[in-house]
């Protein structure tokens, strides 16, 4: 078992959850070891655990933490209070909607039981069945996805969508890693992903780890090698998919669509379920997350930006759906029209990938 | 007069040459000031002197200073050394023609006079007139290019084009100032500009020091603000334009022309003569320069990436000539079809911009 597939972004301890301080690698191996719903709230903020699928599973444990602190009085109090934690959690980020998925699917747990012992048994049990959904299907959609990428390619990935981001294999990287295990040899070329350098240190560390080969480059490169005929295919995870298949992913992400586009390259992005967002028409009603300035002016602690400058800070961008080739799902690859094929994987499961 | 118009980038004192060290902007102001042409060499290998204009300028300044140091034997001796300095110093940076361009002008200033003290003394004229030539050419450039930005424009640029690149008022940035100084209400959007941060640390510094409003982003969200309706006309500097249009400017320019074109924005390419080379009749055959590993890996001397990651890094991209609406020389302004529109401009002057 290599180094990635043993270092495990969240896990949960009984009555406490530990979660990989991702802001400190590849540098050092940290964890944040708590049995408070506060603590994880801030760690999901400030990016210590990032990527949809995981951020899902945290705040879900978060939501565990918070119901195992509450008193056993009565069930309405019981309830009023933990919908108060879960809607402290869910303000942590906007746009990936796995959070207020996940988020719902614990508050609908803790509403079935009724004695708060068994509201809060239930409420773990469910937080635990997320996270084991969420590998399940990062397993399935990266077998769906690895048909996708021929023999030889060389496929380019923006930001980290690998198991640090999902608590699986990874959906983008899930994909790459999947395509390796039939046998197929790949180079990977990562963006290294500004301002928070997700690609160079998080992608890169995986693919390292996994013996992939991968060349870091920076997010103004990708159109370059796209334009030379170095890329064969482009992978990406999302944040949001919504239900006429616009994608929000992180800032770039869009550029690297119209690019891949406009060189004939395929361009796909490998989302679970969990991801995809039918309460949504169109990207447009996305919320995009505006983060502090000083991740932009500041790299290491540094500043490097001039004094007086302005910032802008958008964490995601909306990729319109006509610049998408394919949705990678854990129940198959959906191609366009997006409106209403997406819907309709929410049926009842008609086949798997073995 | 504001600071940057007092921060020369490159300034003869007579025997020797004085160089801004760009690589300590915005946290430091030093000067190199030397009388070695190898220092100067290392200088514009180093990027303390960048972008086009300004490297061609300090490329003649160091074959001047190559030539006062050469021994005043026979003329024969002191020609074949003088070329062999000329080649040295083409030798630093290969891809914008500037530099090439320069040395071709001292090189046959040189070859004009009969004794060697006169050489000396029209090479280091040349390079005088070089300097003052690349001044009045951004000057008259910026002019032209003013008329293209309407009042009220948000305009975006990528890298450094300014003061700083060019010892004059800017290539890009000289288009902006002009338009302010035409008495238009205009905001900047500043790329960063990884992997050395130009944007961030001498295009923000030089707005700001002129009162321009500037927004600071990473590269990565260019597309985004141009999908957004936030920006109306990008301007770039150039580092080589081909016969046919094509340009080489710092990587990720490519980039951002297709996604000027992809949300109708109108892309601009500010470029004087010396920065046109008739010779190369496609960006296929420009050569691009491939820069350390460091630069993508390390920020500020802090190791960011993952170990054992392969890099690419090359410093410059191609932007074909479908993607450019127009190039500003101080010739005037050229649209499509640049060929033999570009080669026209080199014919006798038939009017000047006032």
């Amino acid at each position: 078992m290599n180094e990635t597939a043993r270092v495990q972004p969240i896990e949960w301890l009984g009555d406490r959850v530990r979660i990989l301080d991702q802001t400190l690698l590849p540098g050092r191996i940290e964890y944040i070891d708590t049995g408070d719903y506060r603590v994880v709230a801030d760690a999901i903020r400030r990016l210590c655990v990032r990527g949809a699928p995981a951020i899902g599973v945290a705040g879900a444990y978060g939501a565990a933490l918070g119901a195992l602190a509450l008193k056993n009085g009565d069930s309405d109090t019981f309830l009023k209070e933990f919908n108060s934690i879960l809607g402290f959690l869910a303000s942590t980020r906007p746009t990936a909607v796995n959070l207020s998925w996940a988020l719902s699917r614990v508050e609908a747990a803790a509403r079935r039981p009724r004695t708060i012992p068994e509201i809060k048994e239930a409420v773990v049990a469910e937080a635990q069945a997320i996270q084991r959904h969420e590998e399940e299907a990062t397993d399935r959609l990266s077998r769906y996805g690895a048909d996708l990428i021929g023999d030889g390619f060389t496929v380019l990935t923006h930001c980290n969508a690998g198991s640090l981001a999902t608590c699986g294999c990874g959906t983008a990287l899930g994909v790459i890693k999947a395509a390796k295990a039939q046998g197929k040899k790949l180079h990977v070329f990562a963006t290294e992903t500004r301002p928070l350098l997700q690609g160079a240190r998080l992608t890169a560390w995986e693919l390292v780890q996994e013996r992939i080969p991968v060349t870091l480059i920076t997010d103004s490169m990708a159109g370059h090698f796209l334009s030379k005929g170095t890329i064969d295919a482009v992978v990406v995870g999302a944040d949001r998919v919504a239900a006429n298949g616009d994608v929000a992913n992180k800032i770039g992400t869009y550029s690297i669509a119209v690019l891949a586009g406009e060189n004939g390259v395929p361009f796909y992005v490998a989302a679970p379920l969990s991801t995809i967002d039918l309460a949504i028409n169109s990207g447009k009603d996305i919320p995009i997350e505006e983060r502090n300035h000083a991740e932009v002016t500041h790299i290491a602690g540094v500043r490097l930006a001039a004094e007086g400058v302005e910032v802008a800070n958008p964490a995601f961008d909306v990729t319109p759906a006509k610049h998408v080739s394919a949705i990678i799902t854990e129940r198959g690859v959906v191609r366009p029209p997006y409106s209403p094929r997406l819907e309709r994987l929410f049926g009842p499961e008609l086949e798997t990938k073995a």
